[in-house]
């Protein structure tokens, strides 16, 4: 049977066959309701517009491919290909959701290279002058159009078993939890290393990898697979979020259409910063809200010269996730193309 | 078998022993949640309290009453009371989401007799002397609980048939269009009575009174109660929502929990605002952000004392809601208790 499954032929033509059916099923969905809310009153599909400008704009699509590579390296029945697709469509829409709000946490400008929903419909409510205040208003749309995202990806997971839904609402739970836990850290200027790195597993390593991994193989019915899957996305994962951190600060903001430094200027106990900090014990002091003799995070890192450090832990991170997965019992082609997706994700320029 | 279902006996008892359960649900399920993540990190577990906060707070459960009228007047089967049980205790917890996410648009302070979630959080901010914009943090606690109550109330609704899931979903994006249509008319100061009676009715005559009456028809297994359902729903959601704009404008806040005045003082284009429009073209002028020799929305609709002309079309609404389900085919007992429900909402005093 698996002789005759795409999986075995070529590991990523077969994925990226059903990311394109992921991009169809995400540009039908989102069209349809702006013209069925539009129908109503051309004002009412702004906040679906919103959704399909994010959407629209890009991004890696990182959490759909995962949750299609678990579905397709667990060789998933043919015949469940819709529940996965859907399933992956939900993911990027439910990330949609998450920046949408996230955004607005961090009052970040920029976003896949555009203003940030919130600016966007702030600068739009001042240059027309409306009743009210601006900001209250382009927050506001932001916070319905996550609203909405959210609500739409939920509806394209109706179809999945209890396992795989269970998966489905942890994940979230999960992203809740780890965001609030990242901006009361921040509030509260918490030096704290082992919380921090517990807050990117959560919000970031399980949500990107680990769980739509799982989630692929849980449609597949392979969940005698979720072991394994979860040491390859626990390494994997924070692989990820250890390269998001050098991007953010070292990264080009013209490649990653995001603002470059914004976790240095925010104080962000990022997974970089707590790498640091047993180097330089002016690195607390900073977090913890008291001064430098006039130095910068951003400076005191950059003179660190961290990034040595932080490649040969993303380099150790990749072997660990490859070694989670290197008995496992799935097609040796998916073997090798989790292997090489591993090492695609870790060194990534965006 | 209906002779021996509980319905048949006392709708009024059976209901209320199916509220019960809900409330045992909602205290079991955010109790769970509450301790899982403190065990993680004390903070960790703030949003589930935020949402456990809101839902403790009271709150006229009209929403999982309606609920658990269309499943016990449809003759639900017993064994799919759990089903019942859970779809009501979702559309509650969901109802927080709105709330939370709702209280930070209109910067409302006050909710069920409490600061509101925002409120409480950017206070306590503020005292603590923590990091960054209280402000921020405040409508991001908020944000966060909000979008926490949705995934648990989503979570709650897993057992639901594809018939009664779409309804879910359908309630859920008809809030999110009409919440969006209510900031932008203000912000606009769109003096458009037939838009603003839309959304009223969208936003809350549906999503209060038809959607949780169908909802609990369709776990029922009667979706052909819908059409009568929907009629009954539109004139008690209509009626439902001038009584909400009466005690918003006329009503005791220590009664209410909510603060008296708010629409007016946001110049809300409301079902009452609708019905006095015609009465005093100063009142669009006021709506389209011109003067009105320096009378207030509040003061005009008081001296035109449209009270009476408010209370003689909820009547009528009544009358209409009473009428659509006086043959429909559903025990008589039921029918005498929806008639006598929709007393109960159209004159609620909070």
């Amino acid at each position: 049977m698996s002789a005759i499954h795409p999986a075995t032929a070529a590991p990523a033509t077969a994925r990226d066959a059903l990311l394109c059916r992921v991009e169809d099923r995400l540009r039908d969905l989102l069209a349809t309701e702006a013209s069925r809310w539009s129908a109503v009153d051309p004002r009412a599909a702004v906040p679906v517009e919103a959704v399909a400008a994010l959407v629209g704009a890009g991004g890696k699509r990182l959490r759909p491919a995962f949750c299609l590579n678990g579905f397709l390296a667990a060789s998933g029945d043919p015949a469940r290909e819709p529940v996965a697709v859907d399933a992956a469509a939900a993911l990027e829409v439910l990330h949609a959701f998450a920046l949408l709000h996230d955004d607005v946490l961090d009052d970040s400008p920029l976003r896949r290279g555009e203003p940030t929903a919130h600016e966007r419909h702030a600068a739009a409510h001042r240059a027309a002058g409306w009743a009210g205040e601006p900001r209250r208003y382009g927050e506001g749309v932001a916070a319905l159009a996550g609203d909405l995202a959210h609500i739409y990806a939920d509806r394209l997971v109706s179809e999945l078993s209890p396992a795989a839904r269970e998966i489905w609402h942890e994940l979230r739970i999960e992203i809740m939890v780890g965001q609030y836990l990242d901006i009361r850290v921040a509030a509260e200027r918490i030096a704290d290393p082992e919380l921090s790195r517990w807050i990117a597993v959560c919000k970031s390593g399980r949500y990107s990898v680990h769980r739509p991994l799982t989630l692929g193989a849980a449609i597949a019915d392979r969940l005698d697979l979720a072991a394994a899957f979860e040491r390859y996305g626990a390494a994997l994962g924070e692989a990820f979020q250890l390269r998001d951190d050098m991007i953010d600060a070292f990264g080009d903001s013209a490649v990653s259409g995001k603002p470059t430094g914004l976790d240095f200027a925010q104080q962000k106990m990022t997974l970089l910063v707590a790498l640091a900090m047993p180097r330089d014990e002016r690195i607390s002091r900073l977090l913890a809200g008291q001064s430098a003799g006039g130095a910068t995070l951003a400076q005191i890192i950059t003179d660190l010269d961290v990034q040595g450090e932080v490649e040969r832990r993303i380099d150790h991170l990749v072997q660990q996730a490859q070694a989670a997965i290197a008995e496992v019992p799935i097609d040796p082609a998916w073997r090798d193309e989790l292997a090489r997706f591993a090492v695609q994700v870790a060194y990534r320029q965006k």
